[in-house]
């Protein structure tokens, strides 16, 4: 790719981001471990790599206006648009569209990553949700929809993320961040994924104990006070 | 204080805090670490902490709604007006006044912690931002208020937080969280803090390590697929 071809591409992309800092910010952590990705595998076109991660994300503001409507192919239905217009080879186009569809594979849902670019894009995109950054874009996330940290327990106690089903950072930690590195396509992607993974359960198991710390003498010195009387 | 009046002064916060399990949970974790900090206090007037407790952030809708008011003035009034027409003692009232008035307490702003029962409660809510529990709050706030986990330095480096002003997770951290334990009063509150200290900082190491670990290697990657040209 040549650099006015990136310049382009990259300008498409953040008049789709609409100023977004944090969401472009994504954007480049996924294009940079995506080069880092490619940089351990043989025969990839970097062309179509690039362009894949740069307007991998291009249809989030359709999604969030929408629920119904899914990023991945929105974004897809997008690029395929704008490479077409700009003149873009009908085939580049085609497997960027693929990456760009299958970066949201989930298992039984169709568009599966296929190509060697469009295995790198979904690990890439996958690691972001991986270790410090994944705790961190998570609980952004629950703060933006308004979701808890915790629920309770119908006895009270504080639900752990694992049994209930509940919308909770516990939920999602135990659901589906401590098991991404599981689901990666690349060897590289794995190494990385599997590194940060001890910083994500260290920081889980922290908030677990500081929350139930509190909950596990505090009932308790309540009740005795509350015994003891005054007003 | 007896079970009634607690349950009365309960579901009077309730009331305030219009269903949100989020704010409410908080107010039960300040409310559990005051009474653990209290077991280890002298002539702790419970009643008095916690009514304080429960009562502290029920000025928050004010703070939200209008940012000029600052919530503990606003809380310390509403508790005043509430307790008064429930025939509260004027004594106690004016004591969990002081309480909530203090709880906000920034250096050189009036409003310091005198009473035993106000150190408690500042202790007690300062505690939940620091460690795991203190990141998780912060990023949540960050994810409601569209605040970035970090920003770029005009050199395109990601900025560590320490030296730049605009607002993030990383000058949250740099800024406030991690200096917490040292502003507070009581010796038991200290040791909590001190506890949980070392969660925080190995969350924001890895953080910042992983977000800036992409952007060591991308660039130069990316620069040189650049160099080697495509369509």
């Amino acid at each position: 790719m040549t650099k006015k071809t990136y310049e382009q591409l990259e300008a498409y992309m953040k008049s789709c981001m609409q100023d977004s800092a944090h969401d472009m910010e994504h954007i480049y952590r996924v294009l940079y471990t995506a080069l880092d990705i490619a940089d351990h595998e043989k025969d990839v076109d970097y062309d179509v790599l690039i362009c894949a991660c740069l307007l991998h994300d291009i249809g989030r503001k359709a999604q969030f206006e929408n629920k119904k409507v899914c990023h991945a192919k929105a974004g897809a239905a997008m690029a395929v648009r704008y490479l077409t217009e700009q003149g873009f080879d009908k085939d580049y186009t085609a497997k960027v569209e693929h990456c760009i569809l299958a970066h949201r594979f989930r298992k039984g849902k169709g568009n599966q990553p296929d190509s060697t670019e469009a295995k790198i894009l979904f690990d890439a995109d996958k690691i972001d949700v991986t270790g410090a950054v994944g705790v961190a874009r998570t609980l952004q996330y629950g703060g933006h929809a308004s979701e808890p940290i915790y629920t309770r327990l119908p006895d009270g106690r504080i639900a752990d993320g694992e049994e209930e089903s509940a919308d909770s950072f516990f939920h999602e930690y135990r659901h589906k961040l401590c098991n991404i590195h599981e689901k990666l396509y690349t060897k590289r992607g794995r190494e990385i994924a599997g590194e940060r993974k001890a910083a994500a359960e260290a920081f889980y198991k922290s908030l677990y104990r500081e929350v139930t710390g509190a909950f596990q003498t505090g009932p308790e010195l309540l009740e005795r006070s509350l015994k003891a009387g005054g007003q």
